[in-house]
């Protein structure tokens, strides 16, 4: 396994410990729960938003917590939900008068655990609403979720209401542009390798080295097809194709488009899949207004890179401007 | 190849162009020449900087063009220095009364490049200067280069005299800064694995199972030595000790800490590193003051890492602190 890496068990408590230390005086561990969260996070005058997921997606979504972004994130081991009681204890930490809210990519399991968190910390007269993300594209159900799966368009939900959230909005106000964000967000995928979990110590699933998988799941589960492999533009070109025709995408739309790397694919390549998309939705008449391109929810080690679209409108040009601080750093 | 590729010849301009259709009316692309420049540049009242070496180890350079950061980058192809002609024509593009400086990463070829393109330019009455980085301490010498390397330590010289170049800074200044800041930079990386050029379509070194290559060279040249793979503490306390006992930095020094991924490393694994390297700094009385943990200079897909130690002081802080503008955003 061609990884850093000490003990797999300890592989999310020592990245959570080192994102603390890159950190200082913004974020916090709290290694009992296994928890990311603003230093300066309850606060009386906004409501705390709160996410939780498998670890493995990074930056999703340990990496998005910070000023405008999420008060706290609450991550499982690798492709593992929280432990329910984490979700109870994160939002008793994080309970605010304004409420707690809770995003969640939609997965069985993340479900689960943020329902019963969710009735626990009720039980204590927490005020509690949640918004389940959905952008996926790729299949209906799939291997660990009923519905369409959430991934990497979840990060605009998270701007979004996050930004309202430092401006004072009220939990019902949040949950309203929470799900008015993820109804005009559409994301595919697709792997051109495998990923290696650091307890497994080997390839997840099978590819051969002539396949890719398009619409391929953020925890390796299978999409909507193996095919064989093909060029950068015959790729974007399916990806764009399906996402487009699902909203639908229509001429005269702003678009932001986000182009996301699943972890072991290199920005250059990133950059040629834009191009790509960029030219494809001109020739469609859809203009790109806001450009994203980098990794934002990966699978471990996983090349392949997945395609969003976000439908723009005022309000949300404005939210998605407004100020955010995250552990990610450029410069 | 588990690549997006189309033509392997047009990698670059591929890539090159979607960074400008990702910035629009921030970032020209200019075909002719390879080249990215900022779209206010060149100005008057400014120096403008630019950086030119093989492509490949993106986001370096052509993602550090930008407000504070270079005004232009002149990329060669993947692992190749940019033709001397290039470096000739943007420079004239770029030309400023105030001189423009050319930062070059210590390789042979893109010295002789940049040497020759200095020639043509100066005898045109372009007032230039020039800062060598090799702040790589793995080898004296190497496949493709006489004296230390230059790797992802080029950053803080550029983020340092970027800042400066906006506030007016003259040429002289600029050199004396950039050699100033380059003198107190220090980085080691590793290979866990060997990378792909896409017009190669096959790893570049070999590298078994079992090994990692110490000290290995962001083209892939050989390191110190290449060694039983090892755990992630064992990886960064090697590349530590060769770093802190080079300049040396001492107990009591304020320094930055980056680690940088190779490509092909997804980021949690970054932090895993990031953290013990921090830990272990403690223990020997320096302080990290500032984090950077991410991607800034890479070898394609090659999962690996380096890490860089500068030397703060409060004119540095300063200037580290001050506002930059990229291509590469995060949201």
């Amino acid at each position: 396994m061609k990884k850093f890496v000490n003990d797999p068990q300890q592989y999310v408590p020592e990245m959570l410990k080192g994102i603390e230390l890159a950190n200082p005086g913004k974020l916090r561990y709290i290694p009992d729960y296994n928890l990311i969260m603003r230093a300066d996070a309850p606060r009386d005058d906004k409501v705390s938003i709160i996410q939780g997921s498998g670890s493995g997606h990074e930056p999703a979504h340990v990496m998005a917590v910070g000023k405008g972004m999420l008060d706290a994130a609450c991550p499982g081991d690798v492709f593992a939900a929280p432990p329910s009681d984490y979700v109870y204890e994160t939002t008793k930490l994080l309970a605010s008068p304004k409420g707690v809210l809770h995003i969640i990519n939609n997965y069985t399991g993340d479900r689960m655990a943020f329902e019963m968190g969710r009735e626990l910390a009720e039980a204590e007269d927490i005020k509690i609403a949640t918004i389940i993300v959905d952008d996926d594209v790729a299949v209906k159900d799939s291997t660990y979720t009923v519905g369409r799966r959430g991934v990497a368009g979840n990060f605009f939900v998270i701007k979004a209401v996050g930004a309202a959230s430092e401006r004072g909005a009220s939990l019902e106000e949040l949950v309203t542009l929470g799900e008015r964000v993820n109804s005009v967000t559409r994301t595919m995928g697709m792997a051109l390798t495998s990923c290696t979990p650091p307890a497994k110590g080997s390839p997840l699933f099978e590819l051969g080295e002539d396949e890719m998988e398009m619409g391929v799941g953020i925890h390796g589960e299978p999409g909507r097809r193996r095919e064989k492999l093909a060029g950068a533009n015959a790729i974007v070109d399916e990806l764009l194709e399906a996402v487009v025709t699902d909203l639908p995408y229509s001429s005269g739309d702003d678009v932001a488009l986000m182009i996301n790397g699943l972890g072991g694919t290199p920005i250059s390549e990133l950059y040629i899949l834009f191009g790509r998309a960029h030219q494809q939705l001109a020739d469609r008449g859809v203009n790109v207004t806001r450009s994203y391109v980098g990794e934002y929810c990966t699978s471990l080690d996983m090349a392949g890179a997945s395609l969003t679209l976000v439908r723009l409108d005022p309000e949300l040009n404005e939210l998605l401007d407004a100020p955010a601080e995250v552990a990610v750093r450029i410069f």
